[in-house]
C-alpha cells in the first residue's frame, strides 16, 4: 500500500495543458506536490509545463512505481501491459466508464483486475479522485492547486471515501473551516481492487492516523472489515450510503456498489465499535471532535457539567443530554461552595450552571474561570460542555481549563455564540487547545454520547484483566 | 398589545452614561431607533446624552405610553404607582430578581402584577430583553447598537422567546448569516402578565408576520395556545425547553416556568399543527425555510426530485428522505428523455439525478438548467432538492427555476458546497430567489418533511368541502 502514498516515480497518463481538463490538474498537482520524478504521458505533446512529454508508458526511459490514469477507460488493459514492463506497482485510475457505466464497463473492469493481478500490479479506483496526504504533501487528485497550497496542513484524520465530492469540494469547506487536519484522504471510487477494508487496516497501523472516517456505499469484505475495526482503539466514524432502496439503486450507478441489507450491518458495526452517522457534515463534526479529544476517563464521574451564559441554552442542552441517554452530573458541596463565591446572594449554584447573573455580579473573566475549573475538579463530573459568548471574552481565559482536561481526562466541548472575526478567532483558539467547537448544541451532545461509548468500549477489555 | 410595539412616548428607567451597564444600551437603542419622545430617568444625572434626565417617573412633565424598567426589582411597585399617574399603558421590565430568584422575588412579582392590573397597566417580562421590530426599527433591548444598525432589516418572521440569548447574541448570528429577516422579536422572560399565547394571537393577526417561532419553557394557557395555533395558516415552529427532569428544574430557576409533562404536550402541539424542534439552530433553519416558501401544492406529485453534482450526495439524500418518510419521485418518460439529451450515451437518467457525468459531457450551465427544469415540470415531482458546487456556477442560472417553482407551487431547497465569497454570494442569491439553503443535507430533508406536513394540514379542511 505504501507505494500509493510514497511512490518512487510517477507517470501521469492523460497529462494536458488544457486547464479545463482533469489531466491538467492531475499533472499540476503532482508536479507541485511530489518531490520525485514525474513523467507526463500524452501523444499530442512533446513537452508540457517545461517537462518532456512521453507518447506512451513504453516510451518512458525509467522504471517507476505509480501511474495516475486519466484517459478513456478502454485503454486500461493495454496500459497495464505497458506498466508491467516498467515494474509499476500501482495504478490510480481516476477515469470513469467502468462498472458504474453498465455491463461493458463491468467486463472491462473485471478483465483489467485479472490482468493487473497477473502482473502483481495493484489498482486504485477506477472512477475516483485519487488521494492526498497532509504529511508528505502529495496531492494525486483534481483539487484546485491554490486551495490545497493554502489550506492543506498535516493532521491526524484519515479518510476513505466513495465520493469525489467528499474528497474535493467538501474537503475544501472542511479545510476552510479549520480545526481539523488530514493525514490521508483516499477516494476509492469503484474500488475494483484496493478497498475500504485494506485501507482501514493500513490506517489502523499508520502512526500519523489517529482517527478514521469513511463514506462507503458497500463493504465488500464485511467480516474482515468488522474484525479490523474491533481490534483497534482508533475511533472509526462511518456514513454508509445506500441504506434505503432508492439509495442502494443509486449506489449501483454511482460506484457499482451492491449496498446490501443495512439492518444487519448496522448492529454489526455498532458491536465492532464503529460510530455510524448519516450525513456528511455529521461525519466531519465527529471526526473533528475525535481528532481533538485523546483522553476520556469516562468511568470517573456520573455525568456532564454544563457551564453557560444562557439559561435557555443550559435548559436546551440538558434536554438534549437526557434525550441522548446522558446525564447531568450532581455537583459536590465543595464545588457548589466554590461557585457560590462568585454568584449573587439570591442565586444558588446548580448544574446546568447558568452563569449570566454571576457574570453581572462578579465579572465575566472571574466567573468563567472559577465556575469551569470548579466543575472540572468535581469528582462527579466526567465531561464539560461550555457555552461561550465570544464577543465578550478572550479565549486565553480557557487555557487553564484546557490543561486540567488533559490532566484529569475530562473532555471539554464548546458551543459558541457571536459574530465576525472575534467568533472565528475564539473558535480557532479553543480548537488549538483541544476543545472542539460544534455549531449546534445538539450535535455536540450527540458527539459526546458517541465519544463516551467509544472510550467505554476501550476500557472494557482492560477491566476484565 | 400595540402600545408595546408603537408607543406614544417612552421612559427609560435606569438610564445611565456608564457604557458597561445595560441601562446605557437601553437608552442608546431607544434614542437611536424610536422616533417619539424619550424620557431618561435616573436621580444621579441632570442630563444624559444631551437629553434632560428625570429623577423619577413622577418628574416627567408629560404623559407617555411605555416604560422600560432596568433598576433593582424592589422599586417596581412604587414605579407602577408613578406610571399609573402618567397614564402609562405598559412596562417592559428587563431587570431580574423576581420569581426566578426565589420566594421573595415571587411575592414581589405577584404583588406587582396585582397592582398593575388595578391600574390597567400591562407588564412585559420581568427578567427579559424586551423587543425589537424590523419594520418600525424600534429596539427596546440591549443588543449592540452598531449590530442592529448594520444588520436589522424588515422581514416576515416574528419570535416569542424566553431566552435573552436567542433575542441578542444568537440573533446577531442569525442576522449576520442572512437569508431571514425579522418582523418582531419578543423576549418575555418570566412572562408574569404578557405571555406566549397572547403574543401568538397578536402575530396571527399581524400582517407583517408570516412565520412564527417560539422558544418557551412553559405554556401557561395551553388550551388557548393550541386553539390559536390550530386556527392559523401561518407556520409555527417551537422549541420547548424543560422537556427533561433536569431541564424542567433549570427552567424553574431561569424564568420560574413550570415546565409540565411534555409527552402530553408533544402530541397536542402536533395535532394543532405546531412544528416542534429541539435545538436553537434547528428552530432558526426551519423559520428561514418557512419564511422563503409560500406555496407548496404538496398533493400534486408523488415525491421529491434530487439534482446533484455529487453521486454520494444524491445517495445520502435519498437515504435521508427515506428515513424521514419522504419518497423520491418517479420521473416520467418525457422528463427522462429531456435529461437524456444532455447525458453521456452510457448513462441513463434517474432520480436522484447525478449530473456530474452530464456536466463533463455537456457543460455545467446547460446541464443544471436542463435537468432542474425538466424535473420541475414533471407531474410526479412535488419538490426539488438541488446540490450546487458554488465555485463552478453562477446563481443566475437558477432564476428560471425560481420562477417555475412559484408558478407550479413546487418548492426548491438547496445544499451547497464551496468556499469563500463565491459560496456566500451564491447562498444569498438563491435565498433572495426564495430557495432556502441548508448547511446540512439532513436538515434540509427534515425541514422538507415538516413543510409538507404543514401544507397538507392546510389543504385538509378545503378538501372536505
Amino acid at each position: 500500500m505504501e507505494f500509493f502514498f510514497n511512490p518512487k516515480g510517477i507517470a501521469v497518463i492523460g497529462a494536458t495543458e488544457n486547464t479545463s481538463k482533469g489531466g491538467y490538474h492531475l499533472l499540476r498537482n503532482t508536479l507541485d506536490s511530489y518531490r520525485g520524478e514525474v513523467y507526463a504521458v500524452n501523444p499530442r505533446y512533446a513537452s508540457i509545463m517545461g517537462k518532456p512529454c512521453h507518447r506512451d508508458v513504453s516510451s518512458i526511459p525509467d522504471e517507476f512505481d505509480l501511474a495516475i490514469y486519466f484517459i478513456p477507460a478502454r485503454f486500461l488493459p493495454q496500459t497495464i501491459e505497458e506498466c508491467a514492463a516498467k515494474k509499476v506497482k500501482g495504478i490510480i485510475i481516476e477515469s470513469a466508464g467502468f462498472a458504474e457505466a453498465g455491463p461493458d464497463g463491468r467486463i472491462l473492469q473485471e478483465e483489467s483486475v485479472s490482468l493487473a493481478r497477473k502482473y502483481g500490479i495493484r489498482l486504485w479506483g477506477p472512477n475516483c479522485m485519487g488521494l492526498l496526504d497532509g504529511h508528505s504533501g502529495n496531492v494525486f487528485s483534481f483539487m484546485y492547486t491554490d486551495v490545497w497550497k493554502t489550506l492543506l496542513t498535516p493532521g491526524n484524520v484519515s479518510m476513505i471515501v466513495q465520493s469525489g465530492m467528499l474528497s474535493a469540494g467538501f474537503l475544501m469547506m472542511i479545510l476552510e473551516r479549520g480545526g481539523m487536519s488530514m493525514s490521508k484522504m483516499c477516494s476509492i471510487g469503484n474500488k475494483c481492487d484496493v478497498n475500504e477494508t485494506e485501507l482501514l487496516e493500513y490506517f489502523v497501523n499508520d502512526p500519523t492516523t489517529e482517527v478514521i472516517g469513511l463514506y462507503v456505499e458497500s463493504i465488500v469484505e464485511p467480516r474482515r472489515f468488522l474484525q479490523v475495526a474491533s481490534m483497534t482503539d482508533k475511533p472509526i466514524v462511518l456514513v454508509k450510503g445506500g441504506r434505503s432502496p432508492d439509495g442502494a439503486r443509486a449506489a449501483m450507478s454511482h460506484t457499482a456498489s451492491l449496498a446490501g441489507d443495512h439492518t444487519i450491518l448496522r448492529s454489526a458495526l455498532r458491536q465492532a465499535g464503529v460510530v455510524e452517522v448519516t450525513d456528511m457534515n455529521e461525519l466531519m463534526d465527529y471526526l473533528r471532535g475525535f481528532s481533538k479529544i485523546k483522553r476520556f476517563n469516562s468511568f470517573n464521574g456520573t455525568g456532564t457539567a454544563v457551564v453557560t451564559f444562557s439559561g435557555g441554552g443550559g435548559i436546551v442542552t440538558s434536554d438534549l443530554l437526557h434525550e441522548s441517554g446522558l446525564s447531568l452530573a450532581g455537583l459536590s458541596s465543595d464545588t457548589l461552595a466554590a461557585m457560590k463565591k462568585v454568584y449573587p446572594p439570591w442565586m444558588e449554584p446548580a448544574n446546568p450552571a447558568d452563569i449570566w447573573p454571576a457574570i453581572e455580579y462578579s465579572g465575566i473573566d472571574t466567573v468563567y474561570s472559577t465556575v469551569s475549573e470548579a466543575v472540572m475538579n468535581d469528582p462527579g463530573v466526567d465531561s464539560i460542555i461550555v457555552h461561550i459568548f465570544t464577543n465578550m471574552i478572550d479565549k486565553s481565559l480557557f487555557s487553564n481549563l484546557s490543561r486540567l482536561k488533559e490532566e484529569l481526562g475530562k473532555p471539554v466541548i464548546a458551543w459558541l455564540a457571536g459574530i465576525g472575526e472575534r467568533m472565528k478567532d475564539c473558535r480557532a483558539g479553543l480548537e488549538d487547545m483541544g476543545i472542539p467547537v460544534f455549531d449546534e448544541m445538539g450535535r455536540g451532545v450527540s458527539f459526546l454520547s458517541a465519544l463516551k461509548r467509544h472510550f467505554r468500549s476501550l476500557r472494557r477489555p482492560a477491566e476484565k484483566t
